[in-house]
């Protein structure tokens, strides 16, 4: 089971071309400020603007993250998130994706923009990271 | 137990003036490319950087993440990681910290910035985090 | 004469809720590689971004730029530079906007996401400025 | 004469392993709201990342930026400005490098981070930005 699986992420896929994750926010997401944890909402980005980059690479392609900027807007709680990802750009080696995340009522509560590698498997190569 | 407890993240607190965080890598980390999650060294720095702002502050005062971008240089698969941030810039109302996760050799995996809304209380308010 | 006149850069102002600049590009704007210099592309960001949010602002009110993030797509060398800005989240002290820079053909050149912190007065005040 | 040149920036170049540039304000370097523009310290700070970067490079090699976020600490008006930047990681393609721009005082005005796609000549390829 890898970590989004483990923290609960369900993958709804591409929808509309965005590719699509999300999570029902239970008291193990929370922060000590008893909110969702930043790092929740970056992981479901950083995954749903990965995936979307993926979607976009013929088979056996992978992706590996250079960098990722998100924004926060407004502190959640409780029930259902959706991170939606769309590949904007695309090199051969380097692609550009943007995401957003938002709460059941459709309010916007983060938004993240990335450059992602570009691998020829879908495990990255140990020595070209950055 | 909040999400940092739950992934297993321990609070070693204030060292030469940056704010350390450790965390000894399990299967339950990694994405499915069998590497650390970007979430995981995301949650890492993001709880240092707005640790080291709280340091920095009146006792019962909290913050927000505004934004925050990662850069990743190097995968990283098992072994400890080790999260420092600093808090490099303070107004009435933000603050700009700075940090960066390394493995047990030193070596360099990731480096973030970010800007942090100061709050009065440790729960950040529900209407203003942008 | 302000930068952005100093520079070419002419005001198109709110069209369908984005605020518009347009430069001509010109030796003056190129680096020692002859494409036009980021530092071009980030000023019609920057701008377009701030000047999107203070139209949104009571009159007489201003902003300052806390943070904003650049990724770059595709030099240039001549031709006319479109650049739009839009507004997407604000709260009572700080608001975050989005853009992107085009070449003629319409092609993606530039794209920004930035936070701002708004100001009672046009003029950022001097110690409020992260 | 390059953009950089034309704006009165001045390359100190390589001091203690950063590459420093520095700039004397003058009013075609303000605002409307009479402080520097933004665009003016990023213009320097893409300058002396990128520069740093080239630094470490084989003769002959250049890069082009991929993104550069620039956080804004305190509106500057008049005196020198002096930029630094640092490479901080590279692999085959890309390179990480982190810079502030100080005034006379030694006072942090901006900082950023940013990417860098590594070229085989000084001259990017017009296809590879990204």
């Amino acid at each position: 089971m890898d970590f989004t699986a483990y923290l609960g992420i369900e993958t709804r896929g591409l929808v509309d071309g965005a590719f699509v994750l999300e999570l029902a926010l239970e008291p193990r997401h929370l922060s000590v400020a008893e909110r969702a944890h930043g790092g929740i909402l970056f992981t479901l980005l950083d995954t749903a603007l990965g995936r979307a980059v993926i979607a976009e690479l013929p088979a056996g392609r992978g992706c590996a993250t250079v960098e990722l900027k998100i924004n926060y807007f407004r502190p959640v709680r409780e029930g259902r998130l959706r991170a939606s990802g769309r590949c904007v750009q695309r090199t051969r080696s380097l692609a550009y994706a943007e995401g957003d995340v938002v709460n059941e009522e459709g309010k916007l509560l983060a938004r993240a923009t990335g450059t992602f590698f570009l691998t020829d498997t879908l495990r990255q190569p140990d020595r070209e990271r950055i």
